[in-house]
């Protein structure tokens, strides 16, 4: 068996064996004249699917409708529009979401009960159907369209983010893609974020749910910008076997080796996420070691990369590793301060409780890259976990006030 | 009896008869040269005494020595220092806690387990020992020293916070007065805020500490600046009895009167917390009504209250409700997204999960101006809460980026 896996930068979710996708511009994003903004994404054969969902309580109909298709067994597709999040509309909203996939399926000939709905944009506006019914017709689905599916799921995002990987089982090729969008509120527990990822193995419903949730846990929830969880977002995956590769069992060194490839294409649209949040060109990783679980490593993690003084710290390149361990202090993972060493990328802050005396200017500069790594060492167990976070910047406030005005 | 409250914002800690305090400059504090950086306060005679403090799991040695001191039952009076926190030095912070208790001590004539210390700064700096030792025979205690105790403990604070407050009880005055900085990390469950009271009145310690928990239950810890928790914060009162009044004892029509008392003082002083906030200009409070309990309208107010999509909104001026009912969503709070109703101010913005179309350009009216009501009415119960907040601001992150550098 080989373990190659290939991550492909400019792959997509047409990318595995078996899909066709498009999208059209069908007018509801004003602030992106003549961008996609509906789009449709469909194997060609039957599926296994899984998917993850906001835990906001506030959670948009068209969450609600696709998890009761994803439930049912038969989605083969996907239907998105953006520009409006069609969450907050009342009873109409429902309505919407199942007009919607109503005149996207009769598009491609499909039931609606096969497709999943994502919607995402504008919360308290209803979604316009005079412009989604004339925009349907106008989307072409082909083995190519990806990339045009990526961009019919952009809001605030600056660009489109896909990828596809491809591991070797057993001499035949496997291909996982994805696309996702994010900006404007993401955080872990799918914070207004939607990524939509295909694969052509041939896999069974139980493991693929299992796999989705492992691997969204290490990465699309260890992404923070601003702490707020939306209403819309939501994970989802599907499974064709178009590949005709001999079908990945739980527990065997192929699912290992699937496993391993989803979490790194995750961990890569992840990576793309973060780095084109709203207002920030300054990415940084937290990871914490030697918690005294992974659960509380995660905790740990997710509390310092949300905290808006370690954000501010890391804009303006200011190694205040007192707001670093304060976060982790309350973030409910335990915690015994003399055993905590801190580290900004190599660079040794803080030993066993104890500050290190460091070269400031020397910190200054390690902060002022592009990416900053701080690791904590908790001493207590050996949970580790790593959370993805940006600067928080001025442009990011002056963005976030004129939203909707 | 008579129930008048009156609050004195002219008033102080030496409000209250029998108290003296005062200050001096150490030279801590080089960011505010010949600002007062170490005061004490004293009781001239025995005290009951309560505190609550942070929950944050990386603790200022002066925090567990002041509750220490608290818990023997012995405290009379309050040490504090400015500039340094005293946290994150590893054993040396005790040992300097210590020795700061024993030369006030000394200076005021007293035993050192009868102070409380409070210290406030910079995270990760030992104290400036002989800057202390030296300041500490400059503090002159004098009745009238409240206001230059104020000012000992400020920090980032632009203007010292102070207030006292009247009642009458079987025709005696009785006075509670009290300080407190902020700034920095505001947060709920004493984040970097300190909050010192004194009252005249005579009561026992178990009907003191359960006044103080109510009262910050629904004052200082609904306090949120920017969703960070510190290593400092506390908030102690004193109560010496120099009224000379009766005795008030829990479940008695003087003891309702007192809690409200306390508890309006703690509000005038949160707001004034609040209104202080780093490169804030514009307050927020948001009230949640009908929640199906009080812990949850607490969750909700807070989890509001903090959300940095929320406050960039009220800088802009957006009625941006989706932002709102998002973040009572992802609160954890109980919450039916058809029973939902929202205010701005006055102006109804969405009824039973259904936006109610408004005049966009009177609710931004509304919003500029200097203080911003949000109330969110959850139709599930009788559980009331508000917390308060303030605005996110470029100032806000110019000023973090460069606290240490």
């Amino acid at each position: 068996m080989s373990t190659e896996i290939t991550l492909f930068t400019e792959g997509n979710v047409t990318s595995p064996k078996g899909y066709l996708a498009g999208a059209a511009y069908a007018g509801i994003k004003t602030y992106a004249q003549n961008k996609m903004d509906v789009g449709i994404l469909l194997s060609e054969s039957q599926c296994v699917s899984a998917g993850i969902y906001t835990t906001n309580k506030f959670v948009s109909p068209s969450v609600e409708l696709t998890r009761k298709n994803i439930n049912k067994g038969n989605v083969k597709g996907i239907f998105v529009s953006s520009g409006i999040a069609n969450a907050g509309v009342g009873a109409q909203g429902m309505i919407d979401a199942q007009e919607s996939l109503t005149h996207a399926a009769a598009h491609i000939s499909v039931n609606p009960d096969e497709l999943a709905i994502g919607t995402t944009g504008v919360i308290g506006v209803e979604l316009p159907m005079a412009l989604i019914r004339a925009g349907i017709p106008n989307i072409e689905i082909t083995p190519n369209g990806g990339d045009a599916f990526a961009r019919a799921i952009m809001t605030t995002d600056r660009i489109p983010k896909s990828a596809a990987i491809q591991l070797e089982i057993n001499g035949s090729t496997i291909t996982i893609g994805g696309c996702t969008k994010g900006s404007g509120m993401i955080h872990p527990n799918m914070a207004t974020m939607l990524a939509f990822l295909t694969t052509d193995a041939t896999l069974d419903q139980a493991f693929l749910s299992k796999e989705l949730k492992n691997a969204c846990d290490d990465t699309f929830n260890m992404v923070t910008i601003d702490g707020d969880t939306s209403t819309n977002d939501m994970v989802l995956i599907l499974a064709n076997g178009a590949a005709n590769a001999k079908p990945i069992k739980n527990g065997t060194p192929e699912a290992d080796l699937f496993s391993k490839a989803l979490k790194e294409l995750c961990d890569y649209l992840s990576y793309q996420l973060v780095k084109d949040a709203e207002g920030s060109s300054k990415v940084f990783s937290v990871s914490i070691e030697e918690a005294k679980s992974v659960e509380d490593a995660r905790l740990a993690a997710r509390s310092i990369a949300s905290s808006s003084l370690v954000k501010s710290a890391i804009h303006g390149n200011d190694p205040n590793w007192g707001r670093v361990v304060a976060a982790a202090g309350y973030s409910g993972a335990d915690l015994d301060v003399d055993k905590v060493s801190f580290f900004i990328n190599d660079v040794t802050i803080m030993e066993a409780g104890t500050p290190i005396p460091f070269h400031r200017e020397s910190v200054i500069a390690i902060m002022s890259r592009e990416r900053v790594n701080l690791t904590l060492k908790l001493g207590l167990g050996n949970g580790t976990a790593t959370a993805w976070g940006c600067e928080l910047t001025e442009e990011y406030v002056r963005f976030n006030s004129a939203y909707t005005t």
